[in-house]
């Protein structure tokens, strides 16, 4: 597998490929041409084979792709099959929205932990996901391990947070708190989930007519 | 203004430009070059070019952007001018959230009102936004015409609602439902909110460690 200097446009390409070719496989269908998959992911059939030639030989010319085949080797380049554990950092209304409807195991990744300083919340479980005081945190990671945190604490709590979760060895840092996070280590990664750029292109679309 | 067939990339970017542009001006920068810009955003100086002459001539050369006239040429063209009207429909848990907490009126949009089938939500308030029965939906829409609904039901709702939305008139459905929403009417757009591609992006970034 090919994968040196991959731009960052292709990787977040990666995840859209998966779940078309998720849900392509979930109705049963077997095989896709580029040109197909390209017309519903409204992308060229070229880019198509030029982003999976960064990663390897994929599809038949003439025969177009094995959707089962390709849909497991995306994900393997995704790290779908890799077992990532992670923990929910804060259980308010979104944090809740998340363990309760998310499908992380979809996604691949082990949850069964939620941190919170709710009193009220401490103890209940949402979805199969216990909620543990954060006084328990540091004892959990450096048993447990996990590789990734979603955020969703208050803006003003969000920095130092990230800080105790990098010092403590997480390594992912799902980000829904709006803050931009400094972080200093080039082994740690934040995803930060920006709901206004997907509003704004809303926008743009309606306000184009 | 120059804006035929521009392509989706660069659509998508404009929110992030905006974002940017944003927060530098909230930081009292007055004026950045684009290669300044495009170290921050992670993209070459001359895709900001590139994409900005997609909209009109802006900058000086040698003397970059004023942050300011940019973020406010960039706002326009995204529609946070046009003062469109948004409502809420659903307030479990991700809808309360949103009303708690998304900053709607800095992206534009003016937001006071929300449904759901709740005897418990109905009648209450949230940041502003009160509560109102879904049978009073068509009433609601007939009368105060809002452009954007933000769709947050659960998942067997989520067409039926999408269809009665764009019967009542709404052209702009923002869709948190993880449904893919069949819409025939080339009017309206749908903006699907994608959590599990962030996440899969971050899956890939650890696993490539």
């Amino acid at each position: 597998m090919k994968k040196d200097n991959i731009s960052d446009a292709v990787i977040r390409r990666l995840p859209r490929y998966y779940r078309h070719l998720d849900d392509l496989h979930s109705k049963g269908v077997v095989r896709i041409s580029s040109s197909s998959l390209g017309e519903r992911m409204d992308i060229t059939a070229s880019q198509i084979r030029q982003d999976l030639s960064c990663f390897g030989e994929f599809g038949q010319q003439g025969y177009g792709y094995n959707i089962m085949e390709l849909r497991s080797e995306i994900g393997h380049i995704l790290g779908v099959d890799k077992g990532h554990r992670l923990i929910l950092i804060g259980v308010g209304h979104l944090g809740h929205a998340l363990a309760q409807n998310f499908n992380f195991s979809h996604m691949g990744f082990h949850v069964d932990t939620a941190f919170d300083i709710s009193c009220a919340l401490i103890g209940s479980s949402i979805n199969g996901i216990t909620v543990h005081s954060l006084d328990e945190l540091d004892d959990y990671v450096y048993a447990v391990r996990p590789e990734v945190a979603v955020l969703t604490v208050p803006k003003k709590a969000a920095q130092g947070m990230a800080d105790r979760l990098i010092s403590l060895g997480v390594r992912g840092i799902w980000n829904f708190t709006n803050v931009e996070l400094s972080v200093e280590d080039a082994d740690v990664f934040v995803e930060n989930v920006q709901f206004a750029d997907s509003l704004l292109t809303l926008s743009y679309r309606i306000s184009q007519k």
